[in-house]
């Protein structure tokens, strides 16, 4: 366990040259750029991507640079696409921190976050490996067009297709990418670890999301960032919502929840985050978080016996336990 | 002249392809990214930026389906900035006709136009060459950075070198990239070429905007598919009331203008405009627009004579010579 502490430190100074590259990105432009990216790395986050693509990159001996380099562009991708997120559903407050669309205009917001997308595909393209430049476009296209299906979607239809769907095009994607694309710019990249680390990857993105949703219901406000039952608040149905209109399907305010023409109040919102929060649903959902999480490491497991392995297998493991 | 004719037939096909590429980025998606696709692509525009990709580029022999990947790239990544830029403007027509957000939400805006990103990376990164990617993100992050800059500056302050920055920002640069990356996918691109037609694609792109400037002044609302004078109406001082300034300083409408305190109603815009409109700043203007194309065509007949150089002489000529 020694070893593996120390490899976990090693990882920290790691993260902090991502961080210190992506501040890079503002140098020699507008100077409100520079404080805008420094909101933004200031109000934290568990650099769950560039963890991730750093410790798979490491296990397969990846150059150190370009891991960096990569690392840096996914990250910054992930923030890119939370500015414009946080603009559209005008949210006001992120882990505990206000946005940036709550301190700047809607124009320099849209233009904060196409700055940072600008910024990322640079990075990409600094990895100097065309597969993982190709993979990176093309989750930004899948993360986007997961979003505009979210803005037209109706929520009465949804079920666990269309819900497993939209938490892969918001999470799952660039997490896949996020190990995938480590594969990629390794030294021997064989088609199986490839296969072996996106599925690895999707995995561990499809628990994440799930544990956050169903965090969104159990958790406290403090601990969130932002009040408990935001989702159910804003019409948005997930995984314990799901699960709950199979257990009690007859439940008015849950029946008021799936008709988009009947107006919710904050009673009603209340008292379904309520019940869904006392049902069996929260467990029932936890348990589909862990397969995921089984089945990523059944994948992980593939690779030899590494420091590097054992700090994924700690990180998937946590994927499902974390309280925040 | 007939091979010239000819040869440019041959392009309209070419462009053509381009048109159908961008629209194939759609496929698989939401479908009202295609509705968005179709109205952008049937909105018009001048095609001028993959002209200039597929003319320098069949000057020096690149491959036909990179060419076609690098223009489609290039036109894509434009349409994107324009949709962000409408939105940002509240602009509800271009070229006649009406814009994205006129008819979306702004939160269905501000996607159309990070899918249409993703689709241009996408695009950038299959022409397989990281010069031509790394140049093409540098180029969006120099696009963004020229908005911010405009959004955040002065009118009271600007002067002929922040024009001509902020016009290199907003038009000259992608025309330089335009030019620049066919040159980086031909098969030789030595360094005397890829410098010669990137200055190339910078002078025509300046002279593009100040002729672009000096219509918003002398055209009339029909050619230009927008009310006349809009630039002096949105406070945005271009090229003509730069020159007028230092012919006509006193004048108290300009005095108005340049003074952010003080509200600039409709009649005084209208006097100002059919002042400038009237006076030596027009003639001026052009002529600086003609010096830009003067220097591009230097650089250009250090190439070998051809019908694909004949064609880009006539293109940087009827740039400061057209009406719309």
């Amino acid at each position: 366990m020694t070893t593996n502490v120390s490899y976990l430190t090693a990882i920290q100074e790691e993260i902090r040259a991502v961080e210190e590259r992506i501040r890079a990105q503002a140098e020699g432009y507008h100077p409100d750029i520079g404080a805008a990216l420094e909101l933004l790395l200031s109000s934290g986050g568990k650099r769950l991507r560039p963890t991730v693509t750093l410790l798979v990159g490491h296990m397969l001996d990846a150059p150190v640079d370009r891991l960096i380099t990569l690392a840096s562009a996914i990250e910054l991708l992930h923030t890119a696409t939370l500015v414009h997120d946080d603009l559209i559903d005008g949210s006001l407050l992120r882990r505990g921190n206000p946005t940036l669309n709550s301190q700047w205009s809607p124009g320099a917001t849209v233009l904060t976050g196409d700055f940072l997308f600008s910024c990322a595909a640079k990075l990409a393209a600094e990895t100097d490996s065309l597969p993982a430049i190709k993979l990176f476009a093309q989750t930004l296209t899948t993360i986007v067009n997961g979003e505009i299906t979210q803005l037209f979607s109706s929520r009465s239809r949804i079920n666990r297709e269309g819900y497993f769907k939209r938490i892969y095009a918001k999470t799952a994607s660039l997490l896949e990418t996020s190990a995938k694309s480590a594969v990629l710019i390794s030294p021997e990249p064989d088609d199986n670890t490839v296969e072996e680390m996106r599925q690895f990857g999707y995995d561990i993105g499809m628990a994440f999301q799930i544990t956050d949703d169903i965090l969104d219901f159990i958790s406290d406000e403090k601990a969130l960032g932002k009040p408990v039952g935001s989702d159910v608040h804003q019409g948005i149905i997930t995984l314990p919502t799901l699960i709950y209109s199979e257990i009690a399907p007859d439940d008015p305010d849950l029946r008021n929840l799936l008709d988009e023409d009947c107006p919710i109040n904050d009673g009603q919102v209340s008292r379904l985050v309520k019940a869904i929060r006392e049902s069996a649903a929260i467990d029932l959902a936890f348990e589909q978080a862990a397969q995921f999480v089984q089945r990523g490491l059944v994948n992980l497991r593939k690779q030899p016996e590494s420091p590097e392995r054992q700090s994924l297998e700690e990180l998937a493991e946590f994927i499902v336990q974390r309280k925040t």
